[in-house]
C-alpha cells in the first residue's frame, strides 16, 4: 500500500478537525509513529494534531501514557483493555480532544496461536467515550504497520466527523 | 528521497544497537514521528527502541519532555538550546541509553527571516554528554521532514558505533 491515499486520508481529518476546533493526539504501538508522520506530512498541521507517544516497551506504555500495570499484565500489550488505555492516557496526557490509539503484533515475530501476527486493536477516545476495533491484518510488517495506520486514520475521520453534531 | 536508504540506515543502527546492548529513543517535533516510523520497519526493533515523544506543541515540549518554559521563551522551540533539551528529556523520560531530538521548521509556513524554512537543530544525548548540529534543507515539507530523518539515524549510528569503544 502505498502512503499517498493515507496522506489524503489526513488531509481530510484536517479539514474536519480545523473547522471544529478539535485537537488530536495519537499512541501508537506497533505502527511506531507512522500515523503521527502522516498526519504531520500536511501543511498546517500543528493547527490540529498536538502530538504523539510511542511507547515501544512495555515500561513506556505504563509511564508515558498511565497504561496501569495489572491491565497490562492480565491483559497483555495487544489487547483491547491497554487499547483502550492507552488512547484515554494519550488524551489526558497530551491534552487533546480526540486520541487514537495502535497495539498489535505486526510481525514477524511476537505471534502466538492466541495473539498471531497481524491481530491489532485501535482504540479511538474523545469527550463520547471509548470505541475499540480489532483487526487480523493479513501482510507483511511494513503492510500490516500501513493497515493499521489506514484504520487508525479512518476511526479518526469518523469521530470527527461526528464531534459537535 | 525514497523512504528504503533511510530504513537501511535503520537496520546498521539495530546491528550496532543490539551489539552494544544499547537502548535507543527519538523525540521528533518536526519529523513528526518518522524516525520512529522508520526505525520499527525492521523486524526485531523492540529489542532496542524503547519509544518516541512527538511533541508538535510547545505546551508538549514542556510537558512530556520537561524543556523548561523559560528556555522555550528565550530561544524559541527552534534552537540548539531546546533541541538539547528534548534528547535529555527523551533519554531520561523513556529510560534509554541514547537519544536523538530533531527541532526545525519543515514549512512550507512557519518561517522568518531569523529562522527560515527548512531550519533544523538535531541533538543527541548518550552517557558521554550531547552533541548538536544546525541543518538548513532546501527542500518542500516532505524532503525536509526525510532529509532531517536521516540526519538524526546518521547521528544516531556514528554515537552507536562510538558506544563502548
Amino acid at each position: 500500500m502505498p502512503l499517498d491515499p493515507l496522506i489524503a486520508l489526513a488531509e481530510r481529518l484536517q479539514a474536519l478537525c480545523v473547522g471544529r476546533s478539535l485537537t488530536v493526539a495519537t499512541a501508537e504501538s506497533c505502527t511506531g509513529g507512522l500515523v503521527a508522520h502522516l498526519i504531520t506530512e500536511v501543511s498546517g498541521s500543528s493547527a490540529y494534531f498536538v502530538g504523539a507517544i510511542v511507547p515501544y516497551s512495555d515500561e513506556a506504555k505504563a509511564s508515558m501514557l498511565e497504561v496501569p500495570a495489572e491491565v497490562l499484565g492480565a491483559h497483555g500489550a495487544v489487547s483491547a483493555q491497554v487499547a483502550r488505555a492507552m488512547a484515554e492516557g494519550a488524551r489526558q496526557r497530551l491534552g487533546a480532544g480526540l486520541a487514537v490509539a495502535v497495539t498489535g503484533i505486526a510481525g514477524p515475530a511476537g505471534g502466538t496461536d492466541e495473539k498471531p501476527v497481524g491481530l491489532t486493536y485501535i482504540a479511538a477516545a474523545d469527550d463520547r467515550g471509548v470505541e475499540v476495533r480489532r483487526f487480523h491484518w493479513a501482510g507483511d510488517r511494513s503492510a500490516n504497520k500501513r493497515e493499521s495506520a489506514r484504520a487508525a486514520l479512518e476511526m479518526l475521520v469518523e469521530r470527527a466527523s461526528q464531534a459537535g453534531a
